[in-house]
Order: C-alpha cells, then structure tokens, then sequence
C-alpha cells in the first residue's frame, strides 16, 4: 500500500500547556524531537497521556502542523483522533493525512458505553470512508479509561474489511494475555502493549513494540528492552524498565510524568495539566521524587528542554 | 441576575440525521415546535438522548441557530453543551449565549475517569471564567453513561463559588433518594427528575420538573402528571406515564423512540441513528409496537411533521 508502518518504542508525548491550557508548541517541539534522538521510533501525540480529550480538535491540528513546520518529520508522527463523533474523527484523520502523518492512532466513540460491535464496526467504516486516503490507522484499545472497546471479533471484521488501512492496534488492556491473542489470531496486524512491562513478552509473542506513558521519561531504558530483546540481559532490561514504570505508576500517571519533566528541563511550567486532571501537589510530588531517587532513576538528559 | 430559569417537562429532542449523519434541521424544527405546542416548557436539545456527543460542535451550533431563525424562542432553549475540553464546551455557552439561549445543560469531562472534585470543579470553574455572560448553567448528572458524575460536595462547591450562575442539576442517576437530596440540601437549586418514572416523587419533594428521554413522544402523558400533581388523580397519571417509559425501556431507548416519531410521522427518515449506535432491526421494532399497542400507547399526533 505505501503506507508507513510503525514499530519500535512509541512515545504518547505529554502536551506542555500554557495558563490558558492551550499548547506550548516549542515546548512540545522541543520534546518530540528529543524523544526521537532518545530512540523513539513514533511520536503517538495527543493519546490518553497527552490529555489529547482535554484539548480541542482545532489545537489538536495546529500543533501537528506546528511541529511538522519546526522540522519533526511527520511520518514519525501517529497523532491520536480520538471523539465521539464520526465527522470529528474524520476531520482529525484528514488533517493526520494532508500534514503526512505516518499514521494515526484511533479511539473507540467512548460516551455510550452499552453499545455492540456491529455499531462500533459501523462507527469505524463510516469513518474510513471519508477519508479514502487515510494514512495507516492503529486501534486504541483502553477499556479502563474509555470503558469502550475492540475486542477481538471486531479486530477481526476490521481488518478483513479494510486490510492495509486497519494494520494494527496499542492494547492498554493492561492484560497480556489479551495481547498475546491479539497477536496469535492475526498474523501481519501490528501489535503493540500499552505499557512497557508487557514489552518483552509482546516481543517474544510476535507483537511489535510498545506505546507507552512513561515513555515521555524513559526512552532510552524501553530502548534497552527491544534492541536487547534475543539476548540474555532481556530480563534484566525487563525488570529494571518495569520497575521504573511501577515506580511512577504508583502516583497519578500523567502529573507525574510532567513532573519529571519539568524537573529535569527546569521549566515548571511543564507541570501544568488540563482540568479534570489536576498537578500533583507538592508532598505527592516530593514522594515521587524520593521513589525515583530510590531506585536511582533520573531521566535522559536534556529530556524537553526548549 | 435577570436570567432565565426553567421548571416543567423538559425533552431532550431526539435529533433526525439525513444519510451522512448531517442534522436534518427541517425535522428537527419541526418536532421542537411540535413539543412546545404539546406543553414542553422547554427544549434540552442535544442531550444523550439527542446523540449530541455523535455530533460535531459546529453542527451543534449551526442546529441552534438554525432552530432560532426558523422561530424557536431561544429562551425556550438548553442546549446540551457536553464537550471534554474545556475550550469546546466554553466555546458552546459561548454560542448558546450569543443566540440568547435560555440555559445550557452541561456533562461533566467524560473522558478522564479516576478524577476528584478538585478536578471537576477546576474544570467547570475555568468554563465559567471563560464566559462571562452564560445563561442559566443546569448541570447533567448521569453516572451511568458518563461514569464522572456531580456528586452532593461537589454541586454544593458550584453553588457557592458561582450563584446565580450554576442554578440546577437533572439527576440521571435513576436514584431518587439521590435527587431528594440535593433538593433538600440546596434550597433555590432547580433538580429535575432525569426520567419521568420519578416525576411525581420530585415534585413532592420539591424538585422542578424533569428532562427525560421519552419526552419526544408523550409530552402530554408526562404533563398531565405534571399539571395535576397535588390532585386525587396524581399517583394514576403517574402510574401510566411510568408504564409508557418502562415499556420503551424495555427496549433501546434511542433508536426506540425514533422510531416510534418515524411511525408517528410516516417519515422513514427519522429512524436514523449515528453509529456507534444503531436502528432497531426490524423484529425489535415489531416488537416494540407489540408492547406499545398493548399498553394501548400511541403518541400525539402528528408528533414531528415536518
């Protein structure tokens, strides 16, 4: 198809916010590109981690074409196009594919929650449609946060329906042995975890990589994982990079990534998050600290620096 | 403060979507003028029931206009103004402010759901801020699909922070001892029922009215409960209105009462729901006229002739 197809280390860039909660596109900018000289081989900007819902379509797009513009290549770029509205998610793609997004990254409709296959199918199909151009389009499976979800029957119709346009899926099921069937049952579908501590065993698997939130922190340690994947220091990576992951993930994940980066770069306004998420207040913030201290964890430096 | 409050039957029109899911404005005005003919005090446009969340902003904003300019009084207007971001739903109060909107019924951010009442009220409070000249805000409560919800601490923050401004709630929890609650801790906050099941029991306790789903089709059954609620004839009007929801329940309340408005208006057309929601297949439908007839339901006529 000539479609850009992803795999590797993606990274779901957090989105630096200015006091209006619009987005600070150098500082956004200057972390993209950083993330990518770490060994991130995609930028999933605006998923779950990016608070993409907290911000507006518009922005959304102005951003893509705000780091296409400062020289982030947009094939590395797999923007999210998450909404509840097919018009909304198309208009998102459509934008993914004249900036020359390699691909994007794609939500279930998530207000109803009761709601079947056939009309999330539908959802899907109506949405390709009208993008005939569409670039390659990766599933979004987090049924913890958007309740809603592709099972593997849906995965199966899609697929079968719309070969080389739906070419793969991040599962944030959280749930490896989800990832593993995702894996068996479709040979050719790039499989991606949703998080770091299922890299190795995706890998071993079949799947293709990771996206993941912490991604934004610790590059170069998931690095260490996929290129050392065959070797016998695999397990070690493993658990040195899951142990990292558990560290943060015992504090609110998306304040606590734009912590560590606003303490690394020194920019505090890299803590900012949208409302309803809120900052970490400073006790919580201190605990995180000391539990990164603990494990001798500290960023690659300079992560995001402007 | 010189704004409009609203009390009685509410509905949250369904909304009649042409092939591509476009708002067939001429139907919609014309089930709106309908409603208000049949004794709806107002219009909650682009709720659950109306799949607002399947509709983009801007088609939200032109159908409000749209509704306006064909005679809708805009005082009699509540436009759902449910959004994850808060530059969208700001931008919808905005709109529904500068059309002279009576009031805006506003969902909590969906998309997020670990959030506190920090969270929340950050959010509605920076909302607020935005526009400074909102009409009436009514806040949707409605756990079961939003899962983020507006609980007792939380309204009681609202109210307080902004009088005047956030002046009621509908409660779609389908948990009257929660909508006798904040009626009886917030005296001069209007609480409508999110169902007309409840109806009676709010108004006894003090409660303003209701907003519900099934106000599309039996407005009149819903207002007679309304009209005679301090009547010997009460607990019977309400007990038939029950049965017709309850009926309809049964089934999916949507696509359900579109079609009973397709049937109701001869126009096929109305049948239409946006994915990932879908019609009624054809024995579903069967049998909800099956049910309906046996209750002996039809809805006024000509409900939404266009």
């Amino acid at each position: 198809m000539g479609k850009v197809r992803f795999s590797g280390v993606l990274v779901p860039a957090i989105t630096p916010f200015t006091a209006d909660y619009s987005i600070d596109i150098e500082k956004l900018y200057a972390l993209c590109r950083e993330l990518l000289a770490q060994g991130a081989a995609g930028l999933a900007i605006f998923g779950t981690t990016s608070e993409a819902n907290s911000i507006s379509a518009s922005a959304r797009m102005a951003a893509v074409d705000g780091l296409v513009a400062r020289g982030i290549p947009a094939a590395k770029l797999l923007p999210g196009v998450g909404a509840c509205a097919i018009a909304d998610v198309a208009q998102l793609i459509r934008h993914a594919a004249s900036a020359g997004c390699g691909g994007v990254l794609m939500l279930p409709p998530f207000y109803y929650k009761a709601v079947n296959d056939d009309g999330l199918f539908a959802f899907v199909a109506n949405v390709i449609e009208r993008v005939p151009d569409a670039p390659s389009i990766y599933l979004y499976h987090i049924p913890p946060v958007a309740q809603v979800g592709f099972g593997l029957d849906l995965i199966d119709r899609l697929i079968t329906a719309f070969p080389g346009v739906v070419v793969g899926i991040k599962d944030s099921s959280g749930d490896q042995a989800n990832t593993t069937a995702m894996i068996k049952r479709f040979p050719g579908f790039d499989v991606f975890a949703g998080s770091e501590v299922f890299l190795l065993e995706t890998l071993r698997q079949g799947g293709v990589g990771c996206i993941t939130a912490t991604g934004s922190v610790n590059v170069p340690g998931i690095r260490a994982v996929l290129d050392n994947w065959q070797s016998a220091q695999a397990q070690v990576l493993q658990d040195r990079a899951t142990l990292v992951r558990q560290t943060i993930q015992k504090f609110p994940m998306i304040p606590s990534v734009k912590a560590i980066v606003a303490r690394a770069t020194g920019e505090a306004g890299w803590k900012r998050v949208a409302p309803p998420l809120l900052a970490l207040d400073a006790e919580t913030e201190a605990r995180l600290f000391s539990a990164l201290s603990a494990i001798d964890f500290a960023p690659a430096q300079p992560v995001g620096a402007a």
